[in-house]
């Protein structure tokens, strides 16, 4: 199936759950939905914290993607949207049509679902997507750099890697610098802030052997995580998982560093 | 002074310390010297253990380096060799002209200090180099590959990097595979067989900050401890940070990745 043709069944209801495993090697993003009011300081935002928010395309005036996946309707053509008010998370819904006004601004984030595959391609074996689950996700004590009324902590994905992979994993993921890119921190989750490592704060708790060594990335819910935290009257995002599967390879991410 | 200049001077007995710190930005190599006997199984060796043993020259029949130092007189242009007979270091010598006999292989090896000014340009600074000191050395658990005689484990260097560094330090070190590469280990000295961190078997400890995480590389010192521990009949190495300065450039080293 292409991602066209996936969208399609999704505005169709035909497909309303998680993306992964579907349209191998195209490039999935997390999207969020602020009115303009908040748009403009989200922005800035994203572009101080690059790592955490790396913003690949912004729809203003539209709900049609142009650059990621032409023509691609975003009110029905991801499987699940989150809608929060004043940092609530109140309803999940399948459309997001009754919501739409052209208030409102639309971003299309990076996501590390990207680099995942140039991982498994180097042998670089991930236990989360082998056992078909979430990745484990923490909050960390690492600040991002406020704009305005946006401020808060960044949230990281974490992925057990053989000891003697570790540094090859930093290379291979760094050459993905707008998808999240090479890791934020190695080795001691106390480091940043996380004191159990067995209970994550988002996604699943993988197991982590003993010649294995956790990595840990920013994280796309670090956004979601900023606006139930600020309390931000009205958004609207995708629900974690459930992505936006756009026309682009993920290879196209790939830049030589 | 250029390479050539210092490389005079040693000769005459001018500079006899370390080459620390002399001829910035170019290339230092590691030497060891062999009977042919022995010198085929070692090279077998070092190309099965490349990131250890990173061979960057053989020069056979004749005292003078052909490649790196075009004309350099190995017997006496390394201010201070060691004499090993039957693994023994039995003499520190500043001139090895009386062992000199065609039956000599020279091997020039890469060696770490080439990737450390590329991370000091990158703002990741080393403490050893700040305070004029050797880096820390230990012996590890992890086997180098055998081939006939040749056997043992990898001796590593250790820089304290500091935690949101980490990352960054492979991708810049990983741009020098010919001079020991990417880390080895990061982070957990114990998954290594190091069991104490304050000691290290050579060089002098560095200590390692609150907000530092140790990184490990494969270190030069490998095939010294190797000709040591096989009880190698006959061998001159360079004496440990006393290198041949070569008329390479350490960015000569640099490759895409």
């Amino acid at each position: 199936m292409n991602p066209s043709e996936f969208r399609k069944k999704v505005a169709k209801r035909e497909i309303t759950g998680p993306t992964a495993g579907y349209c191998n090697n195209f490039l999935q993003t997390n999207m969020i939905v602020l009115p303009k009011e908040y748009a403009k300081s989200f922005e800035r935002f994203a572009k101080q914290n690059p790592k955490a928010i790396p913003v690949l395309e912004i729809i203003n005036g539209s709900h049609y993607s142009k650059r990621l996946a032409p023509g691609a309707n975003l009110l029905n053509e991801l499987p699940s949207y989150n809608i929060y008010i004043y940092g609530e998370l109140v309803k999940t819904v399948t459309d997001i049509e009754e919501y739409f006004n052209d208030d409102l601004v639309f971003f299309l984030v990076g996501c590390s679902f990207t680099f995942e595959s140039a991982l498994i391609e180097n042998g670089i074996s991930l236990r989360h997507v082998n056992l078909n689950m979430n990745v484990s996700m923490y909050n960390t004590n690492i600040d991002l750099v406020p704009v305005d009324n946006f401020h808060g902590k960044m949230v990281v994905s974490m992925r057990p890697i053989k000891k003697d992979r570790v540094a090859d994993t930093c290379v291979i993921t760094a050459h993905y610098p707008s998808v999240h890119g090479s890791p934020i921190h190695i080795g001691h989750p106390y480091m940043i802030g996380i004191h159990n490592i067995f209970h994550p704060d988002y996604g699943s708790y993988i197991d982590i052997k003993e010649d294995e060594i956790p990595v840990f990335w920013p994280c796309g819910v670090t956004s979601e995580n900023v606006i139930q935290n600020i309390k931000l009257p009205f958004a609207i995002t995708h629900t974690p998982g459930h992505m936006l599967i756009t026309d682009k390879k993920d290879e196209d991410y790939y830049v030589s560093i």
